[in-house]
């Protein structure tokens, strides 16, 4: 199935708690029951195999480009970005590609 | 389907052709078939929507962690990495997740 993927992850700061990041990982995922153009929506914390990895992942598919960008720019997502997510946030790596 | 996902993406250092990135993603496309623990495997090159983002991405899922471990030790992805991708890497951001 054609379709278009966003991926990104984070390095969480010094002091950031497991609550926090736990906070993270719920908020994000009430995102699909509010944004419909999410398809799919997966969210990991580093498993620990690799030292030099970052902390959380979000993978999400979407239908095309016009679908990413509708979830980019739901306040619902931006919400939890700006309250929860970028407060916390050392590091972060994203890339978007068609599938 | 419970297992476990590796995400990986590349920044390509100044410089890097065209013809050395396609050179990646063939020689990473060719893992699947001589790597049975591949259970899914995702490539793609940035779409270009937002400016910060890597530039080539991999989402890799396998049955479990020693499934993941097999590939990335494997000889044929080892010199696909080691012959194609570090050459060109300027920055490289990974996580390994359980879905």
């Amino acid at each position: 199935m054609n379709g278009f993927r966003h991926v990104v992850m984070f390095k969480w700061a010094e002091g950031t708690t497991t609550g926090q990041q736990d906070e993270v990982a719920a908020r994000l995922g009430e995102l699909p029951a509010v944004i419909p153009e999410i398809r799919e929506y997966s969210l990991g914390s580093d498993a620990g195999v690799n030292p030099a990895a970052y902390d959380f992942a979000v993978v999400a598919d979407f239908a095309d480009r016009e679908a990413y960008l509708a979830y980019r720019d739901h306040p619902a997502h931006r919400a939890v970005v700006e309250k929860y997510i970028t407060p916390i946030t050392a590091e972060r790596a994203s890339i978007q590609y068609e599938t």
